[in-house]
């Protein structure tokens, strides 16, 4: 029998080729890389930056030799898989010896997502970096080791921004955070956006919001950074502004994409052509609360929709999982955290009536030492009462909180279920009635 | 009409008082205490003994003036109720000022619960102290400010127990921790257990398991316990074995008691006798993975509880909510939690088939800065695949995780349900895969 092949070696590729192993080890797994790692945890770039992760070497989460002699995966790396041919199932692939076919079983493409890189004037200028890989997080912190920058333009308020400002600013870099909407953090609303602004001005970032970069300044390296309105000089720039499916090579061999843009999937991660698998960033998942296809680039999703296709290949049948688009983000001193649909307008367009509270509790007992605000907005559905999403922000507790909303989302529960459901409570770790049930208290109320 | 009557004034009654007066601000709600504080958070107390908390005051939630300026309540401190006579609906009250009765409309039986004092000859010896009121809290921290004991006695391994021993502690005061079972901390299960007593150990505590305490040694003083087999001397000694509810007075009213020896209510916190709800430390609570009828007095509880038969009694019926032994307790740098069913004898009892696992995983990602082991114990039912309770036991991130478990117990999750929870993940709090979906993964794979 022609072995599964598939195309890409980070978290749903790694975890689908594993997993399929796992079921049927005399069955043989090819896994196509085109580039020289696998499996590497890309959430910690930021980290292995800041200094706080010694070593490339500590973001990967199995070797390739561990893939192969462990796992007895097929593992190739520097082979780009260059078209699919899913009526007579065979991939061309092009590596260091040249190009070659190899017939398959069936696929799963999980080609990943890029960083979207803007068409500003001076992308190419030395001191200009993306990062989406291992290497591009290598290059900046050599940059930063050889050059060392006095201040950086971090251009994109979303997670990596972010992330990447604190990264930058434990460097003693100056960093100037340039957003082109009226406020950081998007996906996690306005609420959470104001703690956070607030917080990064705190901790000395300088903000440029609703500042559109222009283009950057420089004869071969960045000197400034061009808003239109002024310059800001600048000896670094990390541009962050958003990641994009790849899908080139499943659009050319006939696999249709969704209204996100990437790869339409059923809730097995089936694409319209036989045999042909998609997961992870490049790929849509269905959102538990509205039920509808939503692209969430997160790790979570692709692991698990790696391991869940491999189970379905292996001959398991196995849904890949709905999506809350549950994420946090460490931002300095403070947490934000979010699930399900936050943003009004989102919920108006997904057929619901929206009602939203926010609220702010502590973190501990009130008389317990050490107790922090957390601030939490819920959306709730008029209609229904059910929970549509929520967010939180904080210096501590908010983590794992978020969870508890997650869980309900992904049951369906309103806002009066999860108020009464029964969480942990100590003096050190929450008041009595935790902050996510006093919101949804508040929240049910309102709902009336 | 006659007024609302409210017996007992802390968590419960306080806030069925509150809730119905928020509803009905023209009826009278009379509240009975029988001591002189109202809404104290007796969780807090272990603190105060430490020095963390300052004063008494700072356990108060609210304070008497404000339920009576402020919410209206007619309070009435140092009163207690002697008869409740539901056919007529009066109670007999006895005051500062003697005898009176009461007539009602609708009463409410918070009396919680108190410590059980068990049958040691020496209880009465001075330097023996219970701990389930403020006032015995306060004789405590005066003591230790007084007497500065060298070595204490800590008598029962339960919550109380644990958290006086890190009290006691931070006085640099010796302690030995005697408990009657093989492990302290029986709620939360073996696993739990080891870690907590070779922590305990680690922190100093001398643990003295399968001892049962015979006797307290001392002429008026205590200055040693007697275990029958040797003499440890001490010269304090605190004696934290269970709390029992308080039932005399609704006993001799006729109220029905369940099987666990407190108050049956229905799913409103009707008892038998119309008119008469019961709530708090002093009542039965329906479990959420049983069905039955179960008795954990705790916070959350008790003020859920409260606040609802307040809105019942108030003209709109609602459910005081089910339980799920949900828990937290510090335990000096460790953490341990635990919901539902996590005993296997008990699942059995209940009708379960029950499957166990456990597993170790780390807080935070494997390469970022501060992990700490997290780990957790979970059942399962073979024939549903439901998840019936979970322990956890670590230094970080355990006290807001066991929620995401409690809710799915809410929800009636099975164990793949759970493994495909949408939860956060950042790599400062938690590995891509949560280690409860590690776990329900694992659980899952058991229950095959």
């Amino acid at each position: 029998m022609d072995p599964i092949v598939i195309v890409g070696g980070d978290a749903a590729g790694m975890s689908a080729a594993s997993k399929f192993k796992r079921e049927h080890p005399e069955r043989e797994v090819v896994v196509f890389e085109r580039g020289a790692y696998v499996s590497y945890a890309a959430c910690g770039m930021p980290y292995y930056v800041k200094g706080e992760v010694a070593s490339l070497d500590d973001l990967l989460t199995v070797t390739p030799e561990e893939f192969v002699e462990e796992r007895g995966v097929d593992l190739r790396l520097h082979h780009e898989v260059v078209d699919v041919d899913a009526e007579e199932r065979v991939v061309t692939v092009e590596g260091p010896d040249g190009r070659f076919t190899q017939s398959y079983d069936q696929v799963l493409v999980a080609t990943g997502a890029h960083a979207v890189v803007p068409p500003f004037e001076g992308m190419d200028l030395a001191g200009v970096f993306t990062m989406h890989s291992l290497p591009e997080a290598e290059a900046v912190r050599d940059f930063l080791a050889a050059e060392r920058p006095d201040s950086v333009a971090v251009v994109g308020g979303g997670y990596v921004g972010i992330e990447m400002a604190e990264a930058f600013d434990a460097h003693d870099v100056d960093v100037h955070l340039f957003e082109m909407l009226s406020h950081v953090m998007a996906p996690f609303g306005e609420t959470v956006a104001k703690h956070v602004e607030d917080h990064l001005r705190d901790r000395g970032v300088h903000l440029h919001l609703d500042t559109a970069v222009e283009r950057f300044v420089g004869d071969d390296r960045v000197t400034g950074v061009d808003t239109g309105e002024s310059v800001v000089d600048v000896d670094l720039a990390l541009v962050g502004v958003g990641v994009a499916p790849n899908t080139d090579l499943v659009e050319a061999a006939g696999v249709e994409l969704g209204e996100t843009g990437a790869i339409a999937t059923d809730e097995y991660g089936r694409t319209n052509l036989p045999g042909v698998f998609a997961a992870g960033d490049c790929a849509e998942a269905r959102h538990v609360v509205t039920g509808e296809p939503d692209h969430v680039p997160l790790a979570l999703t692709a692991n698990r929709a790696g391991r869940a296709i491999g189970q379905t290949m292996a001959g398991d049948e196995t849904p890949v999982g709905d999506i809350a688009g549950t994420a946090v983000v460490k931002a300095f001193d403070l947490t934000a955290a979010r699930t399900g649909i936050v943003d009004e307008d989102r919920a108006r367009e997904a057929g619901f009536d929206p009602v939203s509270v926010t609220i702010t509790a502590a973190s501990r007992a009130h008389y317990y030492p050490g107790a922090e605000e957390i601030t939490i907005t819920m959306l709730g559905d008029r209609d229904s009462g059910r929970v549509l999403g929520a967010t939180m922000v904080g210096r501590e507790g908010v983590a794992k909180r978020i969870d508890t909303v997650a869980v309900a989302l992904h049951e369906g529960a309103t806002a009066v279920d999860l108020s009464y459901y029964d969480l942990a409570y100590a003096p050190p770790y929450s008041p009595v009635w935790d902050p996510v049930l006093t919101t949804a208290k508040v929240l049910d109320g309102k709902l009336g």
